[in-house]
């Protein structure tokens, strides 16, 4: 059995449906063993991945959509690779200490700390971007800036890897996530989990 | 207040997470005006989207997340633009005579039948897609075939419009809830909710 790689999703009300399920997507579909059987079981998955709310089981996401939470702060297995997407919600969750020391613990121990959207507003908060390279939603440029004044924010593309991975708006969640198969899997099955998919990727990744 | 159009979204066990998601992002998001100030409330929103299960209200989706479905077969709204998203469910879900039944009463009232993946073998079933264009995964082409003989199974292309709309793999459905999009509320208002949700389209659809 592989020793799997387990991914914490972050989730809270008003997350963004897709920011949070593209990554979902691309991380629960990728198998070491390319092709259509592999994907029956989960035998060849490098991947384990679960939900985590502060304390809430039923999250309200982006459109009303329903779901419910795997694990809570207090309850959390432990995470190899934090995901903390945007939405709305993250506008009052950057004044939460609770969300934000939680981030900041998970940092310490995790190997890989990644955002979708407007999520890096948090990463932010919880001093991860000091003096790195990151992005985030294009309406939300300015406001990355303001929390985090040493941040050089860069626009325009869609995944920003300097220590901490962050992705653009939305959708481009779904490369940020191909961009960690790639680093810890190979480009390899990157590109047959994509094929699987049927996703298009734009695979540029600015580093430092 | 705008009149909006009702879309269902068919949910059911081991439904894949993005084909349902994925649209349904596009489609809470869409605002017939542009920006971002009107994301902030529903007043120019042009869809309502809900999910329809057959009788359970907690569904699990490919990946083992758990969502809260907002109606059933039974007390369902109204539906203007039907979704049948795929996923593995869809093999047993085939041969769900309720199932297919409620899709077949519910394509003859729709204005709008769509459908994601392996969706399509759902439609198939029922009928829907008897001398006519569809596609569906890459990995079910032939089983598509199988169900639906007289079916022009198209392959290689993502959107395939032949007064029922099927598209591809998983991803794809963010490209065909834009087309229908862009149907229903013009090409403008599709390119601004990509703009806004930062997803690069596929726009090519095939039609008959």
């Amino acid at each position: 059995m592989i020793k799997k790689n387990n991914i914490g999703i972050f989730i809270f009300n008003d997350v963004d449906i897709l920011d949070f399920s593209g990554p979902y997507e691309v991380f629960s579909r990728t198998r070491l063993v390319a092709g259509l059987e592999s994907r029956l079981s989960e035998e060849t998955s490098p991947f384990k991945v679960f939900t985590v709310s502060e304390q809430k089981k039923t999250i309200t996401v982006s459109g009303g959509l329903k779901i419910t939470a795997d694990y809570n702060f207090a309850n959390s297995p432990n995470i190899d690779i934090l995901l903390v997407p945007g939405g709305m919600g993250t506008r009052s969750l950057v004044e939460s200490e609770t969300t934000i020391e939680w981030i900041k613990n998970i940092a310490n121990i995790a190997s890989t700390v990644t955002s979708v959207c407007t999520g890096s507003l948090l990463l932010a908060k919880a001093g991860l971007l000091k003096n790195k390279k990151a992005t985030t939603h294009w309406g939300a440029l300015s406001l990355l800036k303001s929390i985090s004044a040493s941040t050089k924010v860069v626009s325009n593309e869609r995944v920003v890897k300097d220590g901490v991975i962050t992705s653009a708006g939305v959708s481009s969640g779904i490369d940020m996530a191909f961009t960690v198969v790639s680093m810890i899997c190979g480009e390899d099955v990157a590109y047959d989990t994509a094929k699987y998919i049927e996703y298009q990727r734009s695979v540029k990744v600015v580093s430092n």
